[in-house]
């Protein structure tokens, strides 16, 4: 979901910045308080770390869960937090929030969209996560298409003799797609990582063998070094291996594929209190420096902050209430419990509750 | 597991009071730490409030689970801690608990069970669960054996008349089980509840009504007002009708089944701060006033507490790292994750962990 440049800001209660488990939560626990939300995260899909870190490792320290994916939470939070129908802006990053005269925010995406909000609520875990950067010297003068994070397409690649850089499972999908046969053409597909044994899928690694076997990609150990480029054009990478000894790769295009690094972002300029990095809250609604401005999960801090999902669930409930003193500032909002209450069973869409 | 009087006490490094949920996660949490703990809780089986108060009702905010019953909870809790055999002592309250000049804490159960422990975790819930008491005049004169709170031996209901107060699940039990043919052999049984309608499961409603139509069951639709009796025998119940009248039911026993009320217990006498009948604990470690002794789940209060099982985990999670200064004082304890560390895999038995 993006909004038109020049649209109508989208007017809510809450914006929650980042769709990790604790975000997803957040908008559960909102949604418990009749609190309209929406939803923004810098990644494609909803998940934050869950997805991207350990989407197929298991968690075994979710209260009431004895094992689950990360990937399985993530489809575990969406179904739970299905009744309130959230509407999430995904692909785009929060990069201004500035308060209003009215005592509101306004909060702009770098989609484009544009939010005026009554609560802003920072679920934004370890920050947003960015390709991890390759730092060369002369790298930077590179045009985008000779030094890229992503895999190119079959049309740049065609005739180029391509390095790719990394040993976990981006690189080595990253080698597999661009030298298997009927691929993007490319003339030569070099891998270059550290040392000769990969962070990846036991199949990956497999099928990269055979490869190797066939000649269809060359492997070198080593890190690179410095490049060789003559007026703007990239010719080859020079590659410091393990032995000592340095190597002088033919290469058109460096393709980096050193995995995600985050990056608290834009929200370091906020003007919200760090400390280390962290965003300071109260323990009793998790607000920031910054009345109306809440931060929850592993992007928080306070004494005694465990970075643990279960932690961020709690903070996502207290943080709620604390939402709802902005939102409902003439009522005291009572907790109800949703295996007694009637008014939670309607908006649970569950009156009356049936067991499965 | 109880253990013989007389017999020396045991050491442990935790000994946690209350088997709910909370109290069960916090020895899943402990045994993270490897930090050695004992259960004891004042019901028969574990579970607390989930299995006394909503065994089989829905409860929708357990972050990841859309829908379980506090049973189906309570079973999964058991199993997750399963792989740290941490041993339970049901059917008795922690009676005393006192410092030792050595720093520790003598914790003696009204089940004779005497424990030597480094600290002591209270997950008390709403205290411990009492029959609640029918009060009227007189009735404290009485043998036990004619006013009971459990359903009689049979030898002691035989030729008598039984008079039942309730309208729950239990009252309603306990009128079926007495009146059936075959059960004890009641002269007679009288069920008494405010009005002609039962809080309890649809199958026991129905056959209390097949019973009263049988006249296996006497139903009195209003409140105990009086007893009558002479040199400590009861003779008859006067109960005063929605309709203004006193009607006289002569009764030898009076069976009182009016559900369980919590109450807070011997924990009130330890000397631990309260507030409101709750232990005031800070949010850093959920540690209580007297150092070494805290309080998760329901029972604890610190500015922001909602009694939601979700913020009983995490402050247990944040209380297992408070215990381990007590537990490992020479030793810095690191936060490790479940999801990657092998030292966990080993403790929780998955090593390598393997999805199901």
């Amino acid at each position: 979901m993006t909004s038109t440049p020049g649209a109508a800001p989208i007017e809510t209660d809450a914006v929650i910045v980042g769709a990790g488990p604790v975000g997803l939560f957040q908008a559960f626990e909102l949604g418990l308080l009749e609190i309209r939300a929406h939803i923004v995260d810098s990644l494609a899909v909803p998940g934050g770390q869950c997805v991207e870190l350990y989407a197929d490792k298991p968690i075994y320290d979710i209260p009431g869960i004895q094992v689950l994916t990360g990937r399985e939470l993530t489809a575990n939070l969406l179904k739970q937090i299905e009744p309130f129908k959230v509407p999430m802006h995904l692909n785009q990053e929060v990069t201004r929030v500035a308060k209003r005269t009215d005592g509101r925010f306004d909060v702009e995406t770098s989609g484009g969209t544009c939010f005026v909000a009554k609560t802003v609520l920072v679920a934004g875990g370890v920050g947003s996560f960015q390709p991890r950067q390759l730092k060369v010297e002369g790298l930077e003068k590179l045009r985008p298409e000779q030094v890229c994070y992503r895999i190119p397409e079959p049309a740049q690649c065609a005739g180029k003799k391509l390095l790719i850089v990394g040993g976990g499972d981006e690189a080595l999908d990253a080698a597999i797609q661009c030298s298997s046969p009927g691929s993007n053409g490319a003339a030569g597909v070099a891998l270059v990582h550290r040392r000769d044994s990969f962070n990846a899928q036991l199949t990956s690694i497999a099928r990269l063998g055979q490869l190797r076997e066939q000649g269809a990609v060359q492997f070198i150990a080593g890190q690179v070094a410095a490049i060789e480029a003559a007026a703007g054009r990239l010719s080859a990478v020079m590659v410091l291996g393990a032995d000592g000894q340095t190597r002088r790769v033919a290469a058109d295009i460096v393709l980096v594929r050193m995995g995600v690094s985050p990056k608290l972002g834009p929200i370091a300029d906020w003007g919200l209190a760090l400390e280390r990095k962290q965003i300071a809250v109260d323990t009793e609604k998790f607000e920031t420096s910054t009345p109306g401005i809440f931060a929850v999960g592993d992007v928080n801090t306070y004494p005694g902050k465990k970075k643990l999902i279960l932690c961020g669930f709690h903070e996502a409930a207290l943080a709620a209430f604390g939402v709802a003193r902005y939102v409902f500032p003439e009522q005291a909002i009572q907790l109800q419990y949703t295996t007694t209450s009637t008014r939670l069973h309607k908006l649970l869409g569950v009156n009356p509750p049936t067991l499965p």
